[in-house]
């Protein structure tokens, strides 16, 4: 791109000048310099993955990212910070190893990584022949005799049709959760999975499994990326393939530790508007799209009404959840507490999604608040969000939604999101500077209308 | 992100089903779905910049360019495919150098690039001591002796206040394109510009630069990273510093070169509608987002209405354009076989933003035809593209303007292209395969209402 660019100019500077004839959009503008020219989360972001990096809850390092959160939180500028306690499972990988071989060749390691809450093979070898279906219909019509004492290999494909990756996703991942207790009570030593990405390359995808409730195997559950996938379906379409699992993976109970929580109080009364994230990850890469961005963004919407001097009528509060990964425990804790101290919240949204270039808004709320916040519309549209439509809002959050709280997701761009997620790829490097700025400058503009106008 | 990203799923089928009630947008549908899986725009790019790289016209590695692109759209089914003859300036960087010392330091190196057209020093050193100005009120404001045999040094920011980068680029260029004749004139020996660039690292990014009409000093103009910037500018505040150039970099005249046209013949008549972007690309990195991404983006809109057997009823061209970056050649030559042959045209739309997430389409037209393509607004908004507000198209394809082409640009994502754009950092390992699809979805859904409608 050369000069043609140049000529869009006056039509925005127009634009421009048209929604500064509007306070609201005044207002919206302040938000959006201040965070673009002083903005820390990108060096927050920065500091989190660099010198904490992934942050498993139960782990020594997340651990250490609540006292890093609470720093950042006081920096900030928060009237207050403290630690919510909260029990967590503590899910230990340890050791593991994959490898396959056909007939009767010789072993070839393959990338895996355990599925998150699975267990393993207590350090032992786990040898079997792996029987390959490509989707839930498939193993069902496998007859007992064909599943007892294999390994099952579910080859199910991320559908690039869909135009949003967690469409793809959400209609993948019961391959991810639920596949272990299929093949288990039905007599499988073990289940391998095609990882959940949307990448043709050969990273594995961990996340969370779960064992059904009437599922006494509790049977080991892995995923290998989708190349490895790929060549071992070809191949077992013409002979036999056997694999050999070593694992240590366990479920080692569950521990104290906590969600952190700053806030600045409301001039006008103590009601609560809550913007968060989590602060976990899974245990490899650095959790910085997933969720690390949604931790820097909220603590970015907070130094910039402080430092921007905006009176908040009502208490801006932001939380850093604990356990969103494997359990939900944080989110679960937060609305419990909330409910026994009879604290009103008037709205919460999560960015849970990557910070990427956001897109839009998701509202879970009755329809006269959601109707208002889409006549907001006009006020968003110049800084590219345009979609209100979507009733979703975030894992952390959901769990206020019976108590009848507003609820709201930031919609980011999707596309680049499950090429890491889950992954040794999810690195500081993936993250763009504006690109997650912009994430927060939307966030700080709606918590604005909604402080102002609820 | 977890679970909650499910609940999104019936709603979204929903959508798709109510969209598949109308029969165009059972074809939009049908053009995201080959392209989404069986794309070959993403491998063609690898292609492109692994095994050819940079391409600046001029040099063998743009001709080697010009036989791939006339194979790949061959590949893609084209009917014809053709070169187009148009003579280019060559312009060669050569070897090159830059270092700065404080008063009587020592000599340090800075990361440099001289900008595309400049002259240098005929590989002979150039010092002198470095003068600073942020903006041209500054430069303006000097008296000739504080300029006369010095090394001028412009140090305007990249304004990050602007939602959309490509406005701060079109604010900023004229530092670039400019400043070695306005110092030029008044007796300066050279010019150091800040980079064109959104980034905060040390990276500099070349472009081209023009010498005034009549500019008769032609002295050198380089550009250095932000961050080099930002530090010289610091250290000139207490002291003197002196640069040290050497330069081989010099305009050699014009050679024969070609754009590459290749064409599926309209069913009904021969009018013509263009996709395009350009073949160039400035000499440093891949050339990978600027400007590989449009021109596979091009050959896929071809590939995939041949591969669906989409009866077109207007002649579909692919146009890879020649020279956009350092005279825009191709697309003038272009115009010119267009008016002299008198060949009917019915539109031309030119990718030349990047290959990132589409969210619009510009529009330079008249006002009915305009409204026109606005009023299929619905048909695009499930594919995430909802601006249709802009006003302008393309480098290549704007000489048409005249002539009363319709015209239009395809809008993407623009937060992560100015990190890269012209510069070493633009190579493939920036792109996503999934949007760089999407942004050939959006073309071919476009062409597919034009052939249609028009």
């Amino acid at each position: 791109m050369n000069y043609s660019i140049i000529k869009i100019l006056p039509l925005f500077l127009g634009g421009f000048l048209f929604s500064q004839q509007n306070s609201d959009s005044i207002q919206f503008k302040n938000i959006s310099d201040e965070m673009l020219v002083n903005g820390t989360a990108y060096e927050n972001l920065r500091d989190l993955t660099q010198n904490i990096g992934h942050r498993l809850s139960g782990s020594a390092a997340y651990e250490k990212s609540v006292d890093w959160a609470v720093l950042k939180l006081r920096e900030a500028g928060a009237d207050k910070v403290w630690k919510e306690e909260v029990m967590v499972p503590v899910w230990e990988r340890g050791k593991e190893s994959l490898q396959i071989k056909e007939g009767n060749g010789i072993w070839k390691t393959l990338r895996m990584l355990s599925l998150g809450n699975s267990e393993g093979t207590k350090g032992k070898d786990l040898e079997g022949e792996i029987v390959f279906v490509k989707n839930k219909e498939e193993f069902d019509q496998l007859p007992d005799a064909a599943i007892k004492g294999k390994i099952i290999f579910f080859n199910y494909a991320f559908n690039q049709k869909f135009i949003m990756t967690g469409q793809a996703y959400g209609d993948a991942s019961i391959y991810r959760r639920a596949t272990a207790s299929w093949a288990g009570k039905r007599g499988a030593k073990a289940v391998l999975i095609r990882s959940l990405s949307s990448a043709f390359d050969d990273v594995p995808h961990t996340g969370a499994m779960r064992y059904a409730e009437d599922d006494t195997t509790k049977i080991p559950a892995v995923a290998i990326g989708p190349k490895s996938a790929d060549e071992l379906e070809k191949t077992l379409k013409t002979q036999k393939v056997f694999a050999k699992l070593n694992s240590n993976a366990a479920m080692k109970g569950e521990k104290l530790s906590h969600s952190v929580i700053g806030e600045i109080t409301g001039k006008k009364d103590k009601s609560v508007i809550v913007v968060g994230g989590h602060l976990d990850s899974w245990d490899v890469g650095e959790g910085a799209q997933d969720d690390g961005a949604g931790i820097v963004q909220s603590i970015e919407v907070l130094r910039t009404f402080k430092n921007l001097g905006i009176k908040n009528n009502h208490t801006i509060r932001v939380v850093c959840f604990a356990n969103e990964e494997n359990g939900v425990k944080g989110g679960k804790q937060y609305a419990e507490n909330i409910k026994k101290n009879n604290e009103k919240h008037l709205f919460a949204i999560e960015s849970d999604g990557g910070g990427f270039t956001p897109r839009g808004i998701s509202l879970l709320m009755d329809r006269t608040k959601r109707e208002q916040i889409q006549s907001w519309r006009t006020l968003f549209l110049p800084y590219g969000i345009h979609n209100f439509e979507l009733e979703y809002a975030g894992t952390d959050i959901e769990p206020m939604e019976p108590l009848g709280v507003p609820l709201a997701g930031l919609i980011p761009d999707s596309q680049r999101y499950f090429d890491i997620h889950h992954s040794e790829e999810d690195t500081f490097d993936k993250v763009n500077r504006r690109e997650l700025l912009l994430g927060a400058v939307t966030m700080g503009q709606l918590i604005y209308m909604i402080d102002k106008n609820w």
